[in-house]
């Protein structure tokens, strides 16, 4: 394992250390429990965004907390999720009295950690949705996950909700708004290498040289198959195919009722896109994977997108969620209204990410 | 060799597509000869701006041609020079009637081409300038080079140099300025990973699976020592001393007198470091070392420059020159002036570093 880093247990403790040194005009970072808050949080009477989950996705989601995304950031130990104390502890920070949107990708530890810290802040009285995001369409479940798997659509989420809450969004609105981001976004990764975590020394999984995994997890769970490596063009084409043909999607997701403070459960089906529709297009580096490649793929993602009478409205081309220094990438493409839109195009002030200001 | 490529001969005009489908607000590409100019150029009565070099390092220079950075960029083949018909066609497209600059890293073949354009250019009365990079602290001569190497500086000098350009300066100001950036920056890289060029197949050095090769060029060239792999801390120590330890570096350059119109010798000195000076401190991944160990490298840089009376005024931490999918990362440390701050926060608009606007 090569890596530049000191002792393995120390990985997400050193890196934020390093990221509070380096922005401390952004984000602040508290240990123990350990969390990333946004400097001068609360703001008082705008609904507060937290998103979290394991390590090593950066720069998600801590490199996301800032003025037009994220309030707060719950990074657990590498691909390991965050604990409910760390997530009660940050809600208490950056709460302003509008009430808080937990924005959690769909990994069973995940989940179970959110829901009971929504329980844990509603009994101390703040009011807390949690939305779902399950975006994956490579595999319906997983490996460590019912259901579909939450990727790239979580970065898309936080940046449009994060516009809409500074816009002054109310909570239920702007739970609407998430949801309608989850139903709207579709992923789906391929894997060249796997990536190593530090702590175990040895690579996830093992891929013949002439091998990737298609529909990867970020957490390097097995996707859908596993294929010879095939050209950029054949890539694009697989996974942009696979997210522009995949039909509607129905399942049942639990969310919290603040109101009511208990459990609901909630059917939602995604519509699928077609013809004519506005997408963001998001090609996302899975961390070894040079941007210039990624530019390859945008490439051909663009040239079946024009054919498929999609027109890509937006674009962002980066490693944005990763896996530590797996090689490879993801395409998201979400379906765009004027809302999203405008909410896009806002104002970003964040470590990874920044724009009009 | 596994990529998210075609054909190894069509990486980089495919890339540069898709560069070119992704930002047609910001940048244009023009083909045979090959670069990159910023929509809209040229801008009348401004001082274009131009840089260029091998391919291979994205996002530099493509992704830094925008609002507030450079007029054009002028890539080459993996790791090749662009040729002097690629630098005059892009100085007859951004020419404003001010003259141009061109910021040239100092690798033979990049300031022979360069220089042969500026001839070129000059013949067409076209007012050109070269100003050399050469901050690579590491070895004074090199494979490919003669005296030192031109590495992260050069990202610097073209954001400061760009939002002067933006502001004003003419052109003789704007070389002093860019003069005085490259004097005042100081650079050293260290690899985990070889990389691999497309078109070879096979990866450009041999390192074993316990080594690293420190002072790294960035087309794998061979640096000062090869040893062990220390640990984080280690490593940003050993970067981090040699660039702050570096003594005055004295050397002759050649530059172009645009009214003479022939090549003049100037000898320059680097002023060293010293307690009381800030600087801007960038922590750069070679391509394939993910943003979280940057940081806990730059946790490490942030002690040593506190220890060392040093002050770090700004920084910039992600992959911006790279080196395909190389494992490792540099620092450089450009010392500041208020001029220099001014210029580095001034805004900025391109595919890849953004803010402000």
């Amino acid at each position: 394992m090569k890596k530049l880093i000191n002792q393995p247990e120390n990985v997400v403790r050193e890196s934020l250390e390093g990221m509070a040194a380096a922005h401390p005009d952004l984000i602040q970072v508290r240990f123990d429990p350990t969390f990333v808050y946004r400097t001068g949080a609360p703001v008082q009477g705008k609904v507060a965004l937290i998103s979290g989950g394991g390590s090593g996705h950066e720069p998600m989601h801590a490199g996301f907390v800032g003025t037009g995304m994220l309030d707060a950031a719950c990074p657990g130990e590498v691909f390991t999720s965050p604990t409910p104390d760390q997530i009660l502890e940050a809600a208490r920070q950056v709460n302003g009295g509008a009430g808080i949107l937990n924005i959690v990708k769909n990994y069973s530890g995940d989940v179970m950690n959110f829901e009971m810290a929504a329980e844990l802040a509603h009994s101390e009285g703040i009011r807390v949705l949690n939305i779902l995001i399950d975006d994956d369409a490579a595999v319906k479940d997983s490996l460590y996950t019912q259901g579909r798997r939450g990727v790239g659509t979580t970065v898309l989420a936080e940046k449009i909700c994060g516009a809409a809450a500074e816009g002054g969004y109310d909570l239920s609105r702007l739970a609407e708004l998430c949801r309608k981001v989850n139903l709207n976004g579709r992923s789906m990764g391929v894997a060249l290498t796997s990536c190593t975590v530090p702590a175990k020394g040895s690579p996830t999984f093992n891929l013949g040289e002439g091998e990737m995994e298609v529909g990867i997890g970020i957490h390097g769970e097995p996707g859908c198959q596993r294929v010879p490596v095939k050209s950029a063009d054949e890539i694009a084409e697989m996974l942009a195919i696979s997210i522009i043909e995949d039909s509607a999607y129905t399942r049942t997701l639990r969310e919290w009722d603040a109101d009511r403070g208990e459990w609901a459960e909630v059917e939602l089906t995604d519509p699928p896109l077609s013809a004519g529709d506005s997408v963001l297009a998001f090609v996302n580096s899975l961390g070894g994977t040079p941007l210039s490649e990624l530019y390859i793929i945008y490439r051909k993602l663009a040239q079946i997108c024009e054919n498929k009478g999609i027109k890509i409205a937006r674009n962002l081309i980066g490693p944005y969620m990763t896996s530590l220094e797996m090689q490879g990438c993801s395409i998201t493409l979400l379906k765009l209204d004027d809302e999203m839109i405008k909410l896009w195009d806002a104002p970003v002030f964040t470590p990874a990410l920044r724009w009009g200001m």
